[in-house]
Order: structure tokens, then C-alpha cells, then sequence
């Protein structure tokens, strides 16, 4: 059976953040948001209120005759989902980054609508700069989620499965380790009586930087330079924080070997 | 002997980022730069073009009547380019994170006029946004000093030896360590034929979440949520890349804990 015309109705599995960002945009964006399920009913229906829809807490009273049902829940809860849902008569997509298409593929029509972006309850964020990275079943599955990522997104890409858990991972990387570093830093200039926010203006200059120039060029620093004398001497502040002091030692190692030899 | 007055006439002691970035926005607010040395004369003799000042490649020639002479070369350095310079009538400043106000104490007033940012050739940057750390020898010297910092940064802070050292730290590992993140990622997707600059909205959005709310709420990730499965499937994913994986499995462990216990 084949889907005919655009996206126009879309039902939601999931309330958390991306569930939130996605259909704050695409509501914006003209399209009707049907249901939401959530297990905790009480998600649902503050989810069905903020986006006049209906809150559902089971899984056998969706709605399946919507153009779309995104499943945007936990990556390890993906699959369950998957299995639990009905035949739908429009298209199936999920918005992990890790999880294979395949796991839907006990549905007609499926996909995978993945926005590359790191989702904050109640934070403001401009998806239009996310990329979207789509895979469809069929081409006519590709060309609709694509149609409908460049209605919120200016940025619409291809990506298989394969690929998608590469860029997962390094999303992972230049995210959440990004801001492990940040929280470290936090906390040590925390018990140093400093102010954090001496630190922004360098935070954002980092990342500003690596948007024109490549990392390898943007790279400075005492390691970066073999400078022997700071590595000491910083590592000697951090003999009290085991952790730090490792996690210190493996950045400088990997720096110095990556640029000075 | 003291010093009178504001701080009009600078020199340089050095020709690198550090050197024309500071020398840049002076002169804009209105200063003149009277000499700058350098071991490398042709690196001197660029500088000295710029800015419209005399090149030098000894110290021993300095211009003693400047109200100020700012030694911007690398770290491991600072002290014996100290010890190498005559009594001037002015104030001598360094502009190391790193290195204490003590080392400048063979001279008659001094201090430290250090901009918490990172500097790269070539590259434009919003010196205002930048923190300057200012220390000095007598409270006079610390008011010039700030004032002058006044007039190219909004953000001018008094901070002594020992936590400039610790904020230099953390200032590493936010800058740094992070855009080391940001290569390894790009090492990794271009492995994997993945196009890096998918990943720069994520890391513009990473950065400004900061800005707002603390790195322990912006916190995100598989190991913020304990998710093994993906966890294990990165791991996997980095089996032939011994260095990422310790990486990987460091901050992991480090997240978990910090989050979950």
C-alpha cells in the first residue's frame, strides 16, 4: 500500500524534549498534531495541552490513520515500541541516532527523522539549524520526511544506518564529553572561589572558532606546544582529584602525541 | 619611584597572537606602540610594519620611558626575558595564565595583564568579550593596569597568582581539551566519510547552553541516562581506535557516576 500526498496529521510517541522541540516546530510549521501517548498519562496530557491534541496511555487506541507517527522515546525503548504498535496507513519514524531502521520493520511504511541537535526542557532552541538526518523504507518515504525536515530545518540530509551511529557517536563526543568538560571546570573553579562565567567568553570562542577553521588548525595550549613546565605544573593542582588529573593526563598525552611527533 | 599618570606609550616583548591581538585593540583605543623585540627579527620587523613602531632584536635596547612594556611570550619564557630587561620607568606586565606575578619582582613596578581567551592567527576576534586578569605590584599599578584593560574589555578582574593559576587550568580544559574533542570527532566522521561540519550546530548549541543554565543541568547522553546498550555499541564502534575508546570509556564512567550514583 502506498502513501499518497504530503505529511499534514502527525501523532506522537513520547512527550520528553524532542518530542516537545519536534512538534512545537512542525505545529508551527502548519501541520496537526493528533495524539500523543506517553506511559505516564500525566506527560500526555500536559503534552496534549500545550499542542491541543489527545493524551493517550495505551498503545492499542492510537489513531493509525495519521500521515506520520514519530517515535521519540529512549533509544533502548525504541524497539519495544515498535513491535507494540498497529499497522499504520501512514509512515513510522523513529529520531534515535544509534537504533537501525530495521527495527521497524514490522510496519508498511517507515523511516528515521533525526535531528543532529542537543534538546533542554523549557530551553529555547532555533531547530532550523539542526540537521535533519533522514532514511526512509522507500524513496517515496525518503521524499516525504525530507519534505517535511525542510519545512522546520534548512538543513536536510541522507543518512543511512550505518553512518547515522557513526555521527551518533561523534555527536556524543563533541556534546555530552563537550560538556562533561565544562561541568569539570565548573566544579574545580567552584572550589577554587572563582566565578564560572570568567570562563564563557572562551567557551564561546572555542566553538566559534572550529566553524571557519578546522580543530587541527584551532588547537593551542601547553600541550599543544610540548610545553613541559605547565603540564607539571598543572598536573601538581590536580594531584588531590585522582579523576581530573587522569582525564588530564590522557588530553595532554594524546595532544602532544597527535602534533609533536 | 612611582609611576604618574595613565598609561599612554606601550612596547612589546614578543611578536606572536598574544602580542598582535593586544597591540591591535591598544592602538585602536588609542595608544602608541613604541617597540617591540623579538629574537626573530623578521617576526619583529612584520609586527613593527603593522603597528607603525620601532623593530628590536636585542633587549638590551629597549626604550626604558615607556609607562608600559608587556611581555607576551610563551610561558616557559617569561622569566628569563625578566631578568634580561633594564629598569624601566614605567610598568612591566606579563600575560601568562600560568606563570606568578613574583618572577617580574627584579623590577621596579609590575604586574600581570592576562586576557582569559584563545588566540589564533589570522583570526578576527571581539577582544571586549575577553576577561582580563589584572595583578599588580601596588595598588597604583593595578588601577592603570585595569583602566588601560578598561578600554578594550568590558571585563577587567582582579585576580592573584594562585587563582590565576587555577583558572588558567580550567581554562585548558574548556578550550583546549574540548577542541580536542572537536578533532578526534572530526578525525572520526571524515574515517567514516561523514561530512564534520554536520556537527557544528551541536556545537554552537553545546556551548550556548552554558551560557545560560549550569553544565550539571545541560548535561545530556547515553551515560547521563545509563544507557548501556548504547554505551556498549560505541565502545564497539571504537574497538580499533585504542586511544578514542579510553577516551570514551573514561568519560562514560566519569558521567555515570557523577550522575547516577
Amino acid at each position: 500500500m502506498k502513501t499518497r500526498g504530503s505529511i499534514q496529521t502527525i501523532s506522537f510517541i513520547g512527550s520528553g524534549n524532542v518530542a516537545t522541540h519536534l512538534a512545537a516546530a512542525l505545529q508551527k510549521a502548519g501541520h496537526r498534531i493528533v495524539e500523543v501517548f506517553s506511559p505516564n498519562i500525566g506527560n500526555a496530557k500536559q503534552f496534549a495541552e500545550q499542542f491541543g491534541c489527545l493524551a493517550l496511555n495505551s498503545l492499542q487506541n492510537l489513531n493509525t490513520k495519521v500521515d506520520l507517527l514519530i517515535i521519540a522515546v529512549p533509544d533502548a525503548k525504541v524497539e519495544a515500541v515498535a513491535k507494540a504498535i498497529h499497522q499504520l496507513k501512514g509512515i513510522v519514524a523513529h529520531t534515535s541516532g544509534i537504533i537501525p531502521m530495521s527495527v521497524l520493520e514490522g510496519t508498511r511504511n517507515y523511516g528515521v527523522f533525526y535531528p543532529l541537535q542537543t534538546f533542554t526542557k523549557d530551553r529555547k532552541l532555533n531547530i532550523s539549524d539542526a540537521p535533519f538526518c533522514i532514511e526512509g523504507s522507500s524513496e517515496e518515504v525518503e521524499e516525504k520526511l525530507s519534505e517535511l525536515a525542510g519545512k522546520i530545518s534548512h538543513s536536510v540530509q541522507f543518512v543511512n544506518s550505518e553512518q547515522r551511529k557513526h555521527l551518533h557517536l561523534a555527536a556524543v563526543m563533541v556534546s555530552n564529553f563537550v560538556n562533561h568538560l565544562y561541568g569539570i571546570s565548573h566544579d574545580f573553579m567552584e572550589s577554587k572561589q572563582l566565578d564560572f562565567d570568567l570562563l564563557l567568553p572562551l567557551i564561546r570562542e572555542t566553538a566559534a572558532k572550529v566553524q571557519d577553521i578546522s580543530p587541527e588548525k584551532a588547537q593551542t595550549g601547553p600541550a599543544r606546544r610540548n610545553d613541559e613546565q605547565t603540564l607539571k605544573s598543572h598536573l601538581k593542582m590536580l594531584k588531590n582529584s585522582p579523576e581530573n588529573e587522569e582525564l588530564y593526563r590522557l588530553f595532554s598525552e594524546q595532544i602532544k602525541k597527535k602534533y609533536n611527533e
